[in-house]
């Protein structure tokens, strides 16, 4: 079973709230982040994603909020595939602290063409790409 | 069954994304803003809650994104509160552009003590104040 | 001499810090909203100018923080056309609770034709546009 | 002559507009991640000027934007102290992409205490732990 894709990001002064605690919202761009390293992992970036044609937009996500991370805080930023379809797939994300679970989500993004925004089915170089860090779960499709 | 808690919020040009759309990450600040109303509408404000010694934090969010929203779109934001638990509350979100849906969500809170951040049970009052907005799903509770 | 352009946002609960006032960068976003009720007044839209070919971009601004705004509060925020040179333009901002000031910015922006990003003259319906809001200070022409 | 403090900052891609740049107000947020890194490198942290009983709010910010910096663009944050008041400092900003000046900015806090939110004068180990980093400016005292 391959390893999540982990980078780091130190939490900044205005993304903490009232509450002292970086602010919910910000977890999805934190989430984001990880999208875009993977994408560098898996295909140099991004934007060499686009250069082929294709983009990804967030179709849903569930985040579970376990414990505060504060200002300065360098958060551990985890990301594995947990399914690959046809045409979207889904990512399974952790945020940490010294080990300690933060937060976690389940994000799922459906292949688009780049231009026309319709969506399109996931290439073979895209889903050979996502191998090293796809754990894939058992269970009949989820979804289209 | 009583009608959402419904205002009204225009895109940003700066939350706008790459895409040309509201990145999915301000949703929760949207649907946070549609809180904040509530709390407004049911208690004079989100201040009379801190007042009476207890806050909210966000424990889980669910958010299904269906057609994208664009600059200086308004729009439409409703919630309704579907569960009301021994320390937690949920409420249901929509985001609408001329009456079609482009995103809703689920979000459940927790009540803490204001100065502690330790879990409390939902007090008479706030029941009640929410009142005007419940509807209450059926079936058994659903979690704490 | 003419008013100001006048609207009202109210301050987000994620835009305030550990200080518990809205963060000072969130003030060039507040500015922003205020171009945009702008162009609305005075060519229909921001999306009206896109359609005629050009697009603007901030080159300058300057920023005074006077006082703090807080969770909720209700911003005033007005603008005025300072300057309008050859090829950019300048505006005055204030931002306002209940008539103190709380921050006031001065703005520089270029326009530039909306395909190359190359900055070009400002055309006539641009002026004249802006006429009811422009209070033209004296003195010699600020820059290009 | 010192070096500037510097530190590394990668664009996100919720932070890039319609026009495919990091929207302006972000660079303030980009600025105050270098106040932070100053703050780590002088103290230790943040939080330990917060632990001697003071803060600092910004007061004023100039910034002029260059050239734009484009989503994953890897950003050079420099920052130096150009000079040290009886109340306050003004910290000069760079962010540059291989080599190429970004954009710029002045900026003046003001130190308060950090209970009462009134100003309060610098200490001197304020003043010492900033010095590796100060590269005062000539001529009068500007402003308080």
């Amino acid at each position: 079973m391959p390893a999540p894709l982990v980078h780091r990001l130190r939490v900044r002064y205005a993304e903490c709230d009232l509450q002292g605690v970086a602010f919910n919202a910000h977890y999805l761009n934190y989430f984001d982040t990880s999208m875009t390293e993977l994408w560098r992992a898996a295909y140099g970036s991004y934007q060499a994603m686009l250069d082929r044609g294709v983009d990804m937009v967030l179709a849903e996500a569930r985040v579970r909020f376990h414990r505060p991370a504060r200002f300065d805080d360098e958060l551990e930023l985890g990301v594995v595939v947990i399914h690959l379809g046809r045409t979207s797939f889904r990512t399974n994300h952790t945020a940490r602290l010294a080990g300690e679970l933060v937060a976690e989500a389940e994000l799922r993004h459906v292949l688009v063409d780049r231009r026309t925004a319709v969506k399109t089915p996931l290439p073979d170089w895209l889903r050979d790409g996502l191998a090293p860090w796809a754990v894939i779960t058992d269970g009949p499709p989820q979804g289209p």
